[in-house]
């Protein structure tokens, strides 16, 4: 039998149970902390010859110089070529799709004139260099790659910097060949903390880069925390998530399948299934029971439905949707007739997948959009990775002689206010 | 005399002095950040107990519940009923001018239908409920509030919370009238870590919100670093900074006062004139020296010219441009003609001020773009507040029947290489 909580929204104690469901906060670990600050300072007074100390140490290997530590071109290319066929091609046409929508994201710029021949605007400009994090062992995904390169290649960034460790200097062929077919500049054989700061602050050999993106453990996110200003980051993810609202006409063995898809990635991914239709919610729990024993990862599926998971019975599908507000979560399945009537009434979701065909897995590998979502209900304030995050805005304002004249007495006026007189005078100094 | 220093870009040390003039971060004070882990702890577990505890204690007060804390919408429109004319009058024009700008701002959403019926796109929706925090003492914007509140309206936020200390009871006037104006929905007079923490994690009063915006210490600087990712931030702003590239022609008196004007912000705010005339810049030292005795905070714009100004003589424009990409200042004065022609150079500033009747303060009230702009080279990554910063998209994918099979086979061969049998299953699934 699996322990996956069952609950429904009539229950008296209905919303401290579902508080204590999704309550998730990522620990920030004193000790990981302390740790990551030490070699973010080491690795930014000695650069090269820490970033090798530490690789060395965590990775266990014994390099003694940096050009150990990057891969050339030809090494990415011999990984895309020497892929079986049917894995090349699917690749290939998930990084023609992910590429296809990603085009739709550009940001562009715009101006306009006042009257008085005052031109305000704002200028968009892609970001000069990134770096992309990619992790070793279990969790490095060339799928990864894809979502986040692409689109910094589509912002028109100037040079891609890929680190990913290699423990014991073992190499995912898969990851490099995605980071060919990405287009991928450079990349260095490191991970950790200490890939960060070379990143964040530049050594004799790694580039200072612009921003960071790409997940990684609680090393790497404590670090991307810490050189959070110096450089951008995207947002430090939590584990991955998924809710999915049913009217309960799916086979049950699709969406117990698609609660499985979040599942087996981590003992902490949360797979919570809403439906008005309290048999519908029986049905999949038998599919779970009975599915779950084929599926090589079960321990990992099992683990995380019974710590995360969830069958929540609710009055009816506008209670579903208003709960999938509640939740924010970073994959939403409308699996119901007509689903489209029903997004008006969405405004928190990361990425929302709409009718019974459209499962989870489909995005997270070749629909288009990207798969690097918010977690953690941070679709309250965030959104997927695009195009938009490899670019940036400059404001631009043109005051003509006239409109020095209207706008000066306003900010001269303003400025006298807050006790600034240094832009009062300025403002001042251009009237007539 | 002020030791403002002077260098050019042909000394042969010029690239080790522009490191060091430009060299800042943001120090993450340990024994700051232990103080506000404890508070942000307690005010998540305690609410309004520890919110009321710690305003007394900081902010000398002896209030023994939250209602007293609160600010009703009659108080602020007190205020701004009671401002002088002109004021009223110049914090009216200012607002309209920022909400006219800020209305071209606001993303719209997509979506297109591929051949097989499959529809992909992006969703906009704007955040439900933002908190802005506003200084107490002497870093008291009005114009501030404006800056903040009006995007968020702009965007359509459902809910602005502004929260500001109030220490020994004295509050801002010409901020409650900003509020007012701005359309703030509630106030708080609180402030430090207690008031971020009220914010992200809600209390028995305040109600939780999505994003918290708006500049503080180093104890709200640290909270805000906190608590990102339970909520979304803005970025944590350093001193501000200028960067004014001069032909020569402009009146030197024009910009020894621009350069006062970031430089009484703080006294490690950065003040920095680049021109190819080194006749120029001895003319701009002259008024500097001459000007200086004139300012009532002139003993703040002399310590930040002396911490942190620069005169520095280039070869000619060009290479001005390339040092205004190197610096990615906050705001940069293109103070020469034809400044137009100089914008395809600029690839990296906060705001870019064209022309010389475009005096920064222009800007910092009234010209309508945001004065929220990227500091301490942030601007190679990051873009001014705006109406963007309020909003957040969702990717929408709905697959046909017959998208589930073209895209299922691809995102089935996928998962397998990366070992994740459910995702392949959950779309062999719709396979027919």
């Amino acid at each position: 039998m699996i322990a996956i909580k069952r609950f429904s929204s009539a229950d008296a104690d209905f919303k401290a149970r579902l508080d204590a469901l999704l309550a998730f906060e990522g620990a920030q670990d004193d000790t990981v902390d302390r740790t990551v600050a030490g070699i973010l300072a080491d690795v930014k007074t000695r650069g090269d010859a820490a970033v090798i100390d530490y690789t060395n140490r965590f990775d266990r290997l014994s390099v003694s110089s940096m050009g150990e530590l990057e891969l050339p071109a030809s090494a990415l290319q011999a990984a895309l070529d020497g892929l079986p066929t049917a894995q090349r091609a699917a690749l290939e046409a998930a990084a023609a799709r992910v590429r296809s929508y990603h085009q739709r994201q550009p940001l562009q710029g715009w101006q306009y004139e006042e009257a008085d021949g005052t031109l305000l605007g704002q200028k968009v400009t892609p970001l000069d260099r990134v770096g992309l994090y990619v992790p070793g062992g279990k969790a490095a995904y060339p799928s990864s790659v894809l979502m986040n390169a692409i689109p910094a290649h589509v912002a028109g960034v100037g040079e891609l910097i890929m680190v990913v460790p290699t423990p014991g200097g073992e190499k995912n062929a898969l990851v490099l060949a995605a980071a060919a077919l990405a287009g991928v500049d450079r990349v260095f054989t490191i991970g950790g903390a200490q890939a960060v700061g070379a990143l964040a602050y530049g050594t004799q050999t790694v580039p200072q880069v612009d921003k960071i993106v790409g997940p990684g453990n609680a090393y790497v996110a404590a670090a991307k925390r810490r050189v959070f200003g110096v450089v951008g980051i995207d947002m430090v993810a939590g584990p991955s998530e998924i809710l999915v609202v049913c009217d309960g006409q799916t086979n049950p063995d699709w969406v117990a399948m698609d609660l499985f898809s979040q599942a087996e990635h981590d003992e902490l991914a949360q797979s919570i299934l809403v439906s008005p239709d309290a048999a519908f919610l029986d049905r999949v729990a038998e599919a779970i029971e009975r599915l779950l024993p084929t599926m090589p990862r079960q321990a990992v599926i099992r683990a995380a439905l019974e710590n995360r998971g969830a069958l929540i019975a609710v009055r009816d599908l506008d209670e579903a949707c208003a709960l999938a507000n509640r939740i924010a979560p970073e994959h939403l399945e409308l699996s119901i007739a007509d689903a489209e009537n029903w997004l008006p009434k969405i405004r928190h979701a990361g990425a929302i997948f709409i009718g019974r065909y459209t499962s989870e897995s489909l995005g997270d590998y070749c629909a288009g959009p990207n798969h690097v979502l918010p977690t953690s209900g941070s679709a309250r304030f965030s959104s997927p990775l695009g195009v938009y995050d490899f670019q940036k805005r400059s404001s631009l304002i043109r005051v003509s002689h006239a409109g020095a004249q209207t706008l000066g007495r306003i900010a001269a006026t303003l400025a006298e206010g807050e006790g600034l007189t240094a832009h009062a005078r300025s403002a001042e100094y251009r009237l007539d």
